[in-house]
């Protein structure tokens, strides 16, 4: 030490880690340490958690707690143990002097080397905190580097919260021994300390490298090859699949909400069938599969402040209550409206980051983006590519969800059929995917009857995801069960559209425009039942199938039912195609002659709903006639 | 051995079960086991968990991991405890030969017959898992045999779940020490092991017997010994108190569903006050009242789909999440007519079973069974006796909660009572049940005061079942607090009644039809105030009273109160008895004549609902009034 | 012992209380003991839990189990320990002798002398148990005395409930060893005993009165120091602050409703703030602040009865489940009037304390009382100090909030300014505030941003706190985010309010009465966009303020809105001042003159609303409109 010539003019006192051990110290050199114990041989000067000294010297002045600057003057095995001999330093504590720290010298194992050849083998692992949960026993740290994930336990006393100083996303070293718990490798730590900036940064960067890696899908093929829309959509889809990805890496929770009819329910499910099985083998919680992913229906195919709020009310005392992250919002068959701009703002404000699969005319799309596109990340929806709501978002989410997780593909192969039959969706991919469809065992009529089934089911669940019986509606469980129970919902939808059909039907007026087209009207608050199944929309889409199928769907047909204050449309595709006619646009209009209507509202272009203000009922039905009856092939 | 003449042409070969102990071995016999650890001096050969032995020959190629047969050379004392050597055997590992296992040989203990005698003592108990908890200790493991239930607890690592492969359900055999937790004997287990197809069948024949036997309801009189129909029916209470039972003793859950007035509440509270006390005794949960019971008001007096799509939702989360049996549902009040059908046949796909304690007009009876048998397991209703609605639910399910818990019954003895002046009931059983309640301390007006108060609080109680508040004013906790309770609802409700006839009664409009009946119509949407207490129907029904307290019970008074699309009906007894009016009938009736218009309903046959289609009012209600100007005595 | 010449004339056997210890023992004394082991030198009988003796004889008929009286006859120490010897008693067991207990003899540590200067000493304290926790660990008492709160763990089996027969307010006393857990000193505890009567009630007597002080608030002073109203209400506030805090330190949680509008949130909001610091400080649950603090918005300004049951049915469920005590009820911006009296009521049957914070008028004051304070423990309102509706509950509650908590002052020194912008209020006080908000960096438009924005926010919430989010458009968080969020929900707040405008003024209709009044009628049902933003009250707000403006605030201006059975009611504060209007007197009459209208309702003077039965709406309003006509200045 002395030879060896140092650049600063002061002295260099070194500074044990709390977990350095007996070998971390160099004979000869001085360290800062602490009274422990004063006896009438010596007192013992602790160096570190574990090491300490004695210095053989009687010294009334020294009393337990001073520090002090001594010298390692001998290491020499005593009693099958090292001793350490200390004596004073020439440089005195608080003195000028620069200190070292020596930190604990294990090279640390990358927790993907960990394995059980390890058990009980002292380590060293670095990485970032990403979940601290406190059990009746130990505090357990779930830890992530670039190559792995695994969990570390902290314990004293049972039940007490272990370096209350440490958060999630803190970047740590934990030295300790590997051991399993609950079939998984765990680390019974000894010492856990946050790293210094540079090398957080470091492994920061690593492991977001690793984890971006990681969250990267590996088959992004899609069922259908041929598709120019589909293929136009597969890069998006590949990034929302990674993102979905990501999110579960990072210890976010997946909130997915989704329109609560057959195509947004095909699409939840999708996900949820994806996303579950990689929830279940990347978390150690037992419940991971409900604390980290939930998904609700939304009544209306919006994204709306009513669900917002509740969802961030929430998510907000999960993150206070139980220090959850907040969660990747996933929208699905809703999200990419107008409408869903003011709940998208919302919970941008809390930077959370969303994933939009939608097939709702978004509006007017520039350069690939609608006015959507400025609250969320990540937007799927056909028509930014040219395509239409012809391609369900059920279809969309199930190739989400195939990216998400290859395994769930085999399972969900006939849900976009489902999702296009309930939708009344047509067009190529349509055909494909009921091809499809039929190689699973379904038929164009059992389709039907699973999406009637899914509607009727949802109706009466409100706001519950029902999952274990739409498992059961879907196929996803028992087949047999399955057959029980789409027999027994489809007999009492039959019956209550029986109903409803009965009251409307005899009440249904019809004229016909010069133009050709047969225009159906119906009051659908006096002439059906209310607060009942089915609810006016789908009744007018019953009375509408039933006047189509007596004329053929070539046919121009429009009906439009209507209570006090909406009205609900439905025609046939001849009407979009040649008639050019575009509900949204003929709500524009409104908008515009009548503005204290109030009328808003829209849907697809021959499918969706009005609403206005009651006393202006008579103007905004005559002004639609109108537009109706002035329309050209 | 050598002697023992086989039949078989090959050699035998023992395997140990995991459990065996040194002395299941029988020195000469050969043995298969797999080496363990080898040394200069030989290798160590495993036969069991605990058994293992030497063989004492270096042998290189012996490997650890490899399996071998060895034969029991010697088993001799060693430093207190037993040594095994072994010698290879001629048979070599894998050849031709037939193995036979070795149980280990500890004589079954029935649980029946563990006691505190027996603390600290290994024994070996048989039995069927009818739970499995994690907790963040032990798992824990509820046993049954045909004698009792016990808990064996599995302890590996804190929070650990022992014997993944374990299910409840499956027959078991558990090596252990017996012990005491929370002052209940538990089994801490050393082994546990699947028991072998035969023994499985066997133990569960005789498990089914003894529960079953356990099941049944040992006191199964009734409160009135004269009635004709309390009597026919007292069979089907009996097999109904048995199912509930029977379904505590299987872990599953009860789940009750009683409609939302007087007469269910009463049955509710009722079979809830008999099943809690056997629930605290059967499980070690000390939540299982809330984890094993469930009671809540349906709005309709019919279990409708929005009830079952909730109730299996959470059945089904609670079995995928808490591994919880689906429950028993027992419909109180509600459950007997053809609205229940759809609700019913929907958890039957689940199989789940179901038992209904109805008095509502089931339809049409033939021998003794009506509709909704085809889908219920145990129904129960006066109808189907020859006896009608005036025997009330609240009578009924009072019966059935003495035959399930016969301590239960001093306490519920004012019960039917409560529910016969609630329902308006009067017949033989009625009058006798009043003497009872006077018995108890309740006059008339103490009952109609009770019924009204439960009422009322249910209106604003909603979803809720208010057990704390509604067990309060029926008097089953502070009788002090009950009648304050009362006093604070009787006057409100009061006030309000005042409120809504002050508005009605001068809004009624009275005919005097040629038959004799007094037919007075009312629009309760215009002259009554909505969505509050009292409603429509209650309002109808005070209206009505109020009227016929004018003139006279004996006297042919009808109330037809409506809004624009339903109607609420009330009659004196006279009118079903001697103009044999039943409102059911002149449903059916407007369903056939007036099919457009949709209409539904029921009830009893003087006082029920209808609903409609608005559009169709006019046609609806004269129709009606037709019908009732038509009847004749 | 032989001299002392003793009273009674039966000798004297002593018992000694579990926890004795061998010092607790009189040489030459007779004792009452069991037999615990039999040996062939002789047996052991236990005196206490720790204490035994050997009486050297071999006398085959002592058994275990058997009762004894023996004499202490030596205590020696042998390895290292004491042992006692005993020998047969002159008395027999069982006969004719007076008992006298022994109590171990440890001197009483206060709680408040505990330190970690104790640490592993044997103390004994004594307390009042205020709550009890089975863990799955040991049970954990929590115990005040009349100088602080510590925790006691009674520990044998994991997950055992210990002393079953102990329950909350229980007074005993604990042997045990000073640890600490989780940070904070917990006694490890050897025995807990209840105290006798008399040393019960002296302690529970210390209790209260050091309670009562540590509930007086220290700091009582207002934010505006020249308020008649409001110096007048300061003693009623500190008492109310005094109510809480005692209510915390009692172990009851606080149950907090409000309004659900700016002013109501606000109140709830500052409470709140003051309250959660204090119980995360006195509890050891983590959870404290979610177990025992509870705040929910009410729709109506009144605590009603659909709120009581279930606040109720949730507070008996928490009794009885969790063991919780029933809560402190906290009404703020309602509690006042008439129609609160059935719920306050119907809380007080159940012994519930209620303190009610409220500025609206609460009808006819005497003597400084109003209807309502027959039925809540503390009421504060302006008017029964002759004050008004213009001094806000919000201001009220920040005021009671820097009362129960004074480090919450700085942080809620906006919020009387915004509850004052949300209400529309104007009076000395409201100008003071203002002045302050600005201090606080909000101009007047700021606060009305922030009022409007809480009301939008809380109208999607509906019952949901939205505890998170609103503390962001407080400004309780980060300042950015707020005025992110702001942006966001003003935006949307604007749109849809023009959306009503546009549909609601075109069709108002003005009249001009010969009294100087300008009268606003509007059909809010048929000319406003229902079940949305801005509902009906809200509207017809926004449509008067847009009257207002054209023609000045200081113009008698009156604005009713109405549908098929409400009504909506805004006006000029000139027409309370100089017309001497009161809505609330308004309604009396119409309820004297058309009872069977069943008008009820009411608010503040000239802002409120009314309902009544819709077929008698004509009449209602032109009563209405005649009394306006008949206004004079």
């Amino acid at each position: 030490m002395k030879n060896n010539k140092n650049t600063s003019t002061n002295p260099i006192v070194y500074v044990l880690n709390p977990s350095c051990q007996i070998e971390d110290l160099e004979i000869g050199s001085d360290y800062e340490g602490v009274i422990t114990r004063v006896e009438k041989y010596g007192f013992f000067v602790s160096l570190s958690k574990s090491v300490y000294g004695l210095l053989r010297t009687r010294n009334p002045k020294e009393k337990v707690g001073n520090k002090i600057v001594v010298k390692i003057a001998e290491i020499k095995p005593h009693k099958g143990k090292m001793d350490v001999d200390l004596s004073y330093s020439k440089i005195k504590y608080g003195n000028d002097y620069e200190t070292k720290t020596v930190k604990r010298n294990v090279k640390r194992t990358k927790i993907g080397d960990l394995s059980e050849d390890n058990l009980g083998r002292n380590v060293a692992i670095q990485g970032e905190i990403i979940q601290i949960q406190q059990t009746s026993g130990p505090t357990i740290f779930t830890i992530r580097d670039e190559t792995d994930i695994t969990w570390s336990a902290a314990f004293n006393e049972p039940g007490v919260r272990m370096y209350p100083e440490l958060e999630v996303d803190d970047v740590v070293e934990i030295l300790g021994e590997v051991s399993i718990h609950g079939g998984k490798i765990q680390i019974e730590s000894e010492t856990i300390e946050k790293l210094d900036k540079t090398e957080e940064e470091k492994l920061k960067e690593l492991i977001d490298k690793s984890i971006d890696q990681k969250a990267q899908p590996t088959d992004t093929s899609v069922m259908i090859e041929n598709s120019e829309v589909l293929n136009k959509l597969r890069p998006k889809l590949a990034e929302a699949a990674k993102a979905i990805r990501r999110a579960i890496l990072d210890g976010r929770s997946i909130l997915v909400r989704h329109h609560a009819d057959a195509d947004g329910i095909c699409a939840g499910i999708a996900v949820e069938q994806a996303v579950l099985p990689i929830l279940r083998e990347e978390s150690n919680d037992a419940d991971a599969e409900w604390h980290f992913f939930k998904r609700s229906p939304s009544k209306a195919p919006f994204y709306e402040l009513e669900d917002v709020v509740k969802d961030l009310s929430y998510a907000l005392e999960d993150m206070e209550r139980h220090g959850q992250k907040l969660p990747l919002l996933v929208l699905l068959d809703n999200g990419s409206t107008e409408e869903d701009v003011a709940a998208l703002r919302h919970s941008k404000v809390y930077g959370i980051e969303s994933v939009v699969v939608d097939h709702h005319y978004p509006g007017e799309v520039e350069n690939g983006r609608a006015l959507i596109d400025n609250y969320v990340d990540i937007h799927v929806n056909p028509y930014l590519v040219g395509g239409d709501s012809q391609l369900t978002a059920g279809a969309l989410a199930v190739e989400l969800a195939g990216m998400i997780n290859p395994d769930v593909r085999d399972k969900i192969r006939h849900f976009p059929g489902i999702a296009a039959v309930g939708d009344h969706a047509e067009c190529m991919e349509v055909d494909q995917y009921l091809k499809i469809a039929e190689e699973e065992g379904y038929t164009r009529d059992d389709l039907d009857k699973v999406a009637t089934c899914v509607d009727f089911e949802a109706y009466f669940l409100r706001f519950m995801n029902g999952r274990g019986v739409m498992n059961t509606i879907l196929g996803l469980e028992d087949k047999q069960r399955q057959e029980e129970l789409l027999d027994v919902l489809i007999t009492e939808s039959d019956k209550r559209v029986e109903t409803q059909l009965k009251a409307a039907l005899p009440n249904v007026e019809t004229e016909y425009f010069d133009n050709g087209i047969q225009f159906n009207r119906l009051d659908v608050e006096k002439y059906a039942h209310k607060f009942t199944y089915p609810a006016p929309g789908k009744t007018t889409g019953y009375v509408h199938d039933k006047l189509v199928q007596e004329k053929g769907e070539d046919k121009p047909i429009m009906t439009l039912a209507n209570g006090p204050d909406f009205a609900v449309l439905r025609a046939t595709e001849v009407i979009k195609n040649e008639f050019e006619f575009n509900l949204n646009d003929v709500i524009t209009k409104i908008q515009e002659e009548i503005p204290q209507a109030g009328a808003d509202g829209g849907g697809h272009e021959v499918a969706g709903s009005l609403k206005f203000v009651e006393g202006l009922e008579e103007e905004v039905l005559a002004l639609f006639t109108q537009e109706v009856k002035n329309l050209k092939r």
